[in-house]
């Protein structure tokens, strides 16, 4: 089955936005194993979409389209799908209550092109849009099938993973048998695990080892091919054991789990709670955790002591050390944490402090964090960092450092009963 | 000048990397007046790429490629283009000598294939990468002209601004002056947006005007061309007047300034401290909050409530508003940023309070939130809402809703000196 991409929308024809819907499709479909040959982009421009619906046909067995389905005027993908194939488009009901209904709920007017959203083209399979208004489509002619996605990458991603990719797998009659497993890595920089693994990435072939840097965290993605599930996973296991011979003490986790995802399951294992206090990050810790369902569970709360009184005052730390060593030290850190841990009344505490930058503060340079941990050994813990990059690279890093301390500290941690 | 990109690589095609060197090179060439009306994106393999150069020299006066310059054997993006155009490849000394150096400088060995990378089509005007070893290129044929550049963006970007564009500029008689300004609107759909202006829209046409909905705000991008910039701006405040007329009341800022940003520069303004009490959110308000530089101007801290009994504990909220209202409730809300106003002894305070889903909370449906304010006037406010959408996107609304909220009710706020 061969496959083509068509984005339609003058943003991104102006630049406005960058197209990671055709990068999220291609990644997808190359999983199952059908190729995509062409990415093009048109404007919201009839005559243009419909040369390109035209030349797509000739060549491609399935055209996937995103965006266009929108309320308004300039919105024409499925008329011109419609248009191409010969058929009308009509009024999905059950699109249609789901519209009216979004808008009865929150007590809204429900304007004309509201309702256009509910038009698709005749005998097409609609696909149900949890996240938006308009429903995708499915619509064949011929030998060629149409596949019609919302823009709005919160849209479409759902859509596509739950509603359409079943579909297609159930087309090409099962996955061919290539599967990826990726290795998460923190505390170690590209070029150095890449030197480390230099032979291993040389000569290994199945499964192929890539390394990637993003974020300061680096990936390696394991590749392997093989007709038998079993076969394919022993293949893995036994790469990854090799690898984790030599790194394995800067492994966290795999495929897309987070640092902060990774700390949320293990404090979920070990049934251990945790209070923040955070200056530098200024909530951004907890905002993170708590984007986990079931966050209840493990985070109690904390304190954004961001003004220095704040410190003294809501959290507790003691005027003296303030004074004797200032906000932006080691003292301070282990306090913030302390306080934080007795204050809400959990198994464990984290601070933050330090210099996001542009400026210096107590004559400390920017990047310069300290990181305090309570609770997790009889002595009070802490680490030094001094970080590159700017304001929100400094507090992000500081976040994934403070995660990667802790999912170390964690490992040796039992919950007393 | 009609001008279309196709950029080349198996590694796009495969959802590897995302195509950002479209989006960058159709910026810019929208700000200089050049109209892109295809993007494609081919992998390397000869057959594909030479259709998609046939078909692009039919349709286009400017064809950008990108990509398939390096030294090894799949890439083919100036042999196809050579091969299209009935030209040789001939040795550039110039950029020979580049290569032969770069490799002497570092004492390394220079294989064969990094002198393919000199190779040039015959009378093409050769564009210096300094940022790499492939040469771009510039190549004429009958009323097209096929411009080749290099796929990384760290050289391509350069090439680009510093080679190219001055080109480009000259090639059409100086910039246009197309400028755009948009403005950001919330708390109003796209389409109610459209519905509002939509004589307007359809009409207007020096400026135009178009809408864009994206997370939950709504932009409307106006573009005037004049060749004088006052008459321009004229024009821009002629047109945003009448837009204000009937939809200012949802219009907060211009341009890229995000609602937090929005709210942060008119605190500054108001010299306004705030302080938070985040359950909800968990902490992700003030952590946005203190990504600006210079936000404990006007940034007190926070208590992140997120256990119930840390609401009392803490933030100091009665125990008997949450057993006769519980948590999500109006009262809730009120008492905690009373609270946290107090506690943290600033101008005004912010809380969030709901169900972030998926499951229910006291009988509440997820998307159920409440916002309170104290500060801002003599009796407790709060809003009441309810969002649609998943636990991150009713998190982020709300964190949108409190922002504009506070921004409407700080226009009538002034200090008390």
């Amino acid at each position: 089955m061969n496959a083509e991409i068509i984005s339609v929308g003058s943003e991104l024809l102006l630049g406005q936005i960058v197209n990671t819907n055709a990068t999220f499709i291609s990644q997808k479909l190359a999983i199952i194993g059908v190729n995509v040959f062409y990415q093009t982009t048109v404007g919201d421009n009839s005559k243009r979409l419909t040369e390109a619906l035209r030349q797509a046909r000739s060549r491609s067995d399935l055209v996937i389209l995103t965006g266009g389905l929108g309320p308004t005027k300039d919105d024409l993908t499925k008329e011109s799908v419609a248009d191409l194939i010969g058929k009308p488009l009509v009024y999905h009901q059950e699109s249609l209550h789901y519209i009216e209904n979004y808008f009865k709920k929150r007590n809204k007017p429900m304007s004309e092109n509201n309702r256009k959203q509910a038009l698709v083209i005749e005998d097409s399979q609609v696909l149900a849009n949890h996240f938006g208004m308009a429903p995708g489509m499915i619509a064949s002619f011929e030998d060629c099938q149409f596949i019609l996605l919302p823009g709005p990458p919160k849209e479409m991603k759902p859509m596509f993973l739950n509603e359409l990719l079943p579909y297609l797998i159930n087309q090409i009659g099962g996955i061919e048998s290539i599967t990826s497993r990726v290795l998460r890595f923190f505390g170690i920089g590209e070029s150095q695990l890449e030197t480390d693994l230099l032979d291993l990435i040389e000569s290994q072939t199945n499964p192929t080892i890539a390394p990637l840097a993003n974020e300061g965290e680096v990936t390696l993605r394991l590749t392997v091919k093989h007709s038998n599930i079993e076969e394919q996973n022993r293949l893995l296991d036994e790469t990854e054991a090799l690898i984790m011979d030599r790194v394995g003490e800067y492994m966290y986790g795999y495929d897309d789990t987070s640092l902060m995802e990774q700390l949320f399951l293990q404090l979920n294992e070990k049934r251990c709670t945790i209070a923040t206090a955070e200056s530098l990050t200024g909530g951004k810790f907890s905002g993170l955790l708590t984007s986990f369902s079931g966050a209840s569970s493990v985070f109690r709360g904390g304190v954004v002591s961001y003004a220095t009184d704040v410190k003294e005052s809501v959290l507790g730390v003691s005027k003296d050390v303030i004074d004797r060593h200032g906000v932006i030290s080691s003292e301070c850190a282990i306090e913030m944490a302390a306080s934080a841990k007795e204050k809400l009344n959990s198994d464990i505490a984290i601070s933050f402090t330090g210099v996001a930058g542009p400026g210096t503060q107590e004559n400390k340079e920017p990047g310069t964090v300290f990181i305090g941990i309570a609770g997790l050994s009889a002595e009070p813990m802490y680490c030094q960092l001094n970080l590159a990059g700017g304001r929100e690279a400094v507090r992000d890093r500081a976040i994934k450092y403070g995660c990667f301390y802790l999912l170390n500290q964690l490992k040796r941690w039992n919950k007393a009963e």
